[in-house]
Parts: structure tokens; C-alpha cells; sequence
């Protein structure tokens, strides 16, 4: 169901993939999809729950400041594929249904600024990263500019980008300051 | 006809201020509205030209990094008010309308953009800030945490948390860093 899904999305964008057009896709049985997904929004959640898992796995690895900007960077280099895309169209539903936002909220963003946070925390633990910000503000700090970009489009959301984003914020949270 | 339709925003919500709505409430014909706004996106967008130029005024003073500082807290203080809304639903249609996305860079992103550009070179020249970094991207840095949280909500836009974002950004953007 989520590939036939992704192959909509990737055909016609997102006002094509109705449930409708999935379950012809898939040749899985409407009724089969509401029993797992209550609406199409939270079906294109999980779908890009389940690609940016692959393309933009959660920050790992010794060195916390550089999974970040590990993390950061991948972020980028979607921000105009089908990933990106579907940040935008479901951020834009959300402007006007609390539903999509809770959905998106619930199954992206607050995951993610968790894992984010925590990698955050132990640069902060190991001397890397002052320790007197707070860690969500820091990973605003980093996605801020990004998503700022992605969604406003008043410049191009690249990897050269994020990459000065991240220099920038950090030279100015180094320890000692 | 302004006035109209920002009645009927601050009652209804962007989706009530229909063309037909304002001209009913400010009494003018619809020809005459069509004649000046081609469309009801248009006239939202002067709209929050209007609305932003008295909340928000372009930076200005002496001082640039004071001037930012002080565009960057009142954009946090309306960001909960209908200028935040407005925004927030614009920017939600500009996600599968191009034309809305036009408006919005072209009434409102750029030259609010330029504005700011303007005042990062004045601080620049004036030694108060590296001079090595794109104007563009200090802009960035500095309103892209902003709408970040305005668009997704995943934590309050807040003036406090504006300010901290303005210090940790200057704190790395000192010169002879």
C-alpha cells in the first residue's frame, strides 16, 4: 500500500494520491486501507515516516556535533525530492486542519527533535556544546534556516547552505563563550 | 475595502473573507474590487503589507544589530495575532498554488528580505559583525527559527525565544572569529 502510494506521489504529487487511487493501485480493498490508516493523511505520514527513516536516519554514531551535521546535510539534500515535497504539502495542510498538524507532529516532528535533543545533550555532556542553551533551541537553530527555506522557497534549501547554517550556529554555541 | 476583509478575518478566519463577503461588507461591487485585486490572494497580501508595515516596520535606527533585534521580537510578538495567521495560511496554500507562493515572495518576502540584507551590510561595515557571510544567510539565521516554530507549531514563537535566537546567532557572527 505505501509503495503504490509513493508511485502516485511520485507520478501526480499529492492531490492525486486519493485512497481511491491507492487501493486501485495496490489492488488492496478500500475498506483493508481505513482499517489500518483512518485518512490518506495519516497513510502519507507513515510513508514518509518510512522514507526519511531511510534517506535521513535519526543523528547516531561517536561524535554527537558531527551526526548532526550528518543529519542536517541529509535533510538537505531531499528538500526538493519527494520527501521534501510532502513536508510541504502536509505542513500546508496543517495551516488549516489541526488534524494533519497533530499527525504530523505526533509521527515527524517531535520524534525527531527527541532524537535530535539527545544527541545534542551529549555533546553538551562531553564539553563539545555550551551547556547553558537549551538543546530544542539548538536543533531550531539548525533546522530553523532550513525549513524556513523549504517552505518559503525565497532561496534554494542546499546542502552548501545548511553546511554554512551550521558553522554559523555553532561557532557561536562553542564552550566558553 | 481593507478594513472589510480584515473584519472579516479577525471573525471568521481566512476561509470566510471571500471576495464575495468583503464586497458585501465594505459595500463595494465586486467589479471594482476585481478591478484593483485580481484576486482574493492579492488582496490578502496587501493586506499584510499593510498590516506588517505598522507591527513589524522595516529595521531602522543608528544602531543595525539593535534595528534587527527589535524587527525580529515585534515579528515573534504578532506571530500569534492575524498577521502570524495570515502568514501561516498563505504560506499553507502557497505549498500547492504557485501564484499564491508569487505573491507572497513578491509582496512581502523579498523586499522584507532586502530590507534586512540592507542593515546586515551596514553592520558589516561598521565592524560590528564578520563580513565573510552571505547578509542572505544572517537573515536566515535569524527569522528561519522564527517561522520554523510558526509554521509547525512544535513549540511556542515566542519573543523569548526570538531573543535567544538573536544571541546565540551574534555570539558566532562576531568579527574576528
Amino acid at each position: 500500500v505505501l509503495d503504490a502510494a509513493r508511485a502516485l506521489l511520485e507520478e501526480g504529487g499529492y492531490p492525486d494520491a486519493t485512497i481511491e487511487a491507492i487501493a486501485a493501485r495496490s489492488g488492496v480493498a478500500k475498506t483493508t486501507i481505513y482499517r489500518r490508516w483512518p485518512n490518506r493523511t495519516a497513510l502519507v505520514v507513515d510513508l514518509l515516516v518510512e522514507m526519511s527513516t531511510a534517506t535521513v536516519p535519526p543523528p547516531a554514531g561517536k561524535d554527537p556535533l558531527l551526526a548532526l551535521r550528518i543529519e542536517l546535510r541529509q535533510a538537505a539534500a531531499v528538500a526538493d525530492a519527494l520527501e521534501g515535497q510532502l513536508v510541504g504539502s502536509l505542513l500546508g495542510e496543517a495551516q488549516h486542519d489541526p488534524e494533519v498538524r497533530a499527525a504530523l507532529l505526533q509521527g515527524i516532528f517531535h520524534p525527531r527533535r527527541e532524537a535530535s535533543a539527545k544527541v545534542i545533550r551529549q555533546a553538551q555532556a562531553s564539553g563539545a556544546l555550551r551547556r547553558d542553551v537549551s538543546p530544542y533551541v539548538v536543533t531550531d537553530l539548525l533546522f530553523g534556516p532550513l525549513f524556513f527555506r523549504m517552505l518559503v522557497r525565497h532561496a534554494p534549501p542546499t546542502v552548501a547552505f545548511v553546511n554554512q547554517v551550521f558553522d554559523h550556529v555553532m561557532e557561536g554555541l562553542r564552550p566558553g563563550k
